[in-house]
């Protein structure tokens, strides 16, 4: 099955994360375009993410420490680990979830 | 965990393939760099594959099926699916796969 970035529909699934979504069998990858300022309340699942930086900075906070990443920094965040975000300028994130992020089906 | 692209080091994986590997414990995610016309021949395995062509064009044989995937361009390789490539242009990959690719570990 095969896909092309550009054709895929992207909802707003919260308030300033427009995402575009690309479901497999055992993990989702989510492309973001997120608005300067919007934030992710805390939160946890049991999806595994690898968070990376795309484009400009993005303010992660994981189990309670802060920290601001740039093009390129990519953080792993373990199943059911509590973690919330900010973007600090606008920015590109690209998300990869295991298994199966359902939430955003 | 967080780990910034720039300080990965490369491992050339097969000829004219470096890559870079970040390892989850559900997942692994890709990046590769890739010499024009560098060959994989056909495999399979158990994990699940999303390969994103990140720039240049990429040939990608599924179950048989030649296509030229370029930048934007997503290709969902089920577990066990025989897969095949080559580079027509220099490019650079992203493949995410889960379980862990251990290959690469």
């Amino acid at each position: 099955m095969e896909v092309q970035l550009s054709t895929i529909e992207a909802r707003e699934y919260m308030p300033g994360y427009l995402g575009k979504m690309v479901h497999g069998q055992n993990m989702t990858l989510a492309f973001w375009e997120v608005t300067r300022g919007a934030v992710v309340p805390e939160h946890s699942h049991v999806n595994e993410q690898i968070m990376q930086v795309l484009e400009g900075e993005f303010e992660l906070t994981v189990d309670g420490v802060a920290k601001t990443y740039k093009a390129g920094d990519l953080v792993l965040i373990p199943p059911h680990c509590p973690h919330s975000g900010k973007a600090i300028t606008h920015c590109r994130l690209m998300d990869a979830f295991s298994p199966v992020r359902e939430a955003y089906t």
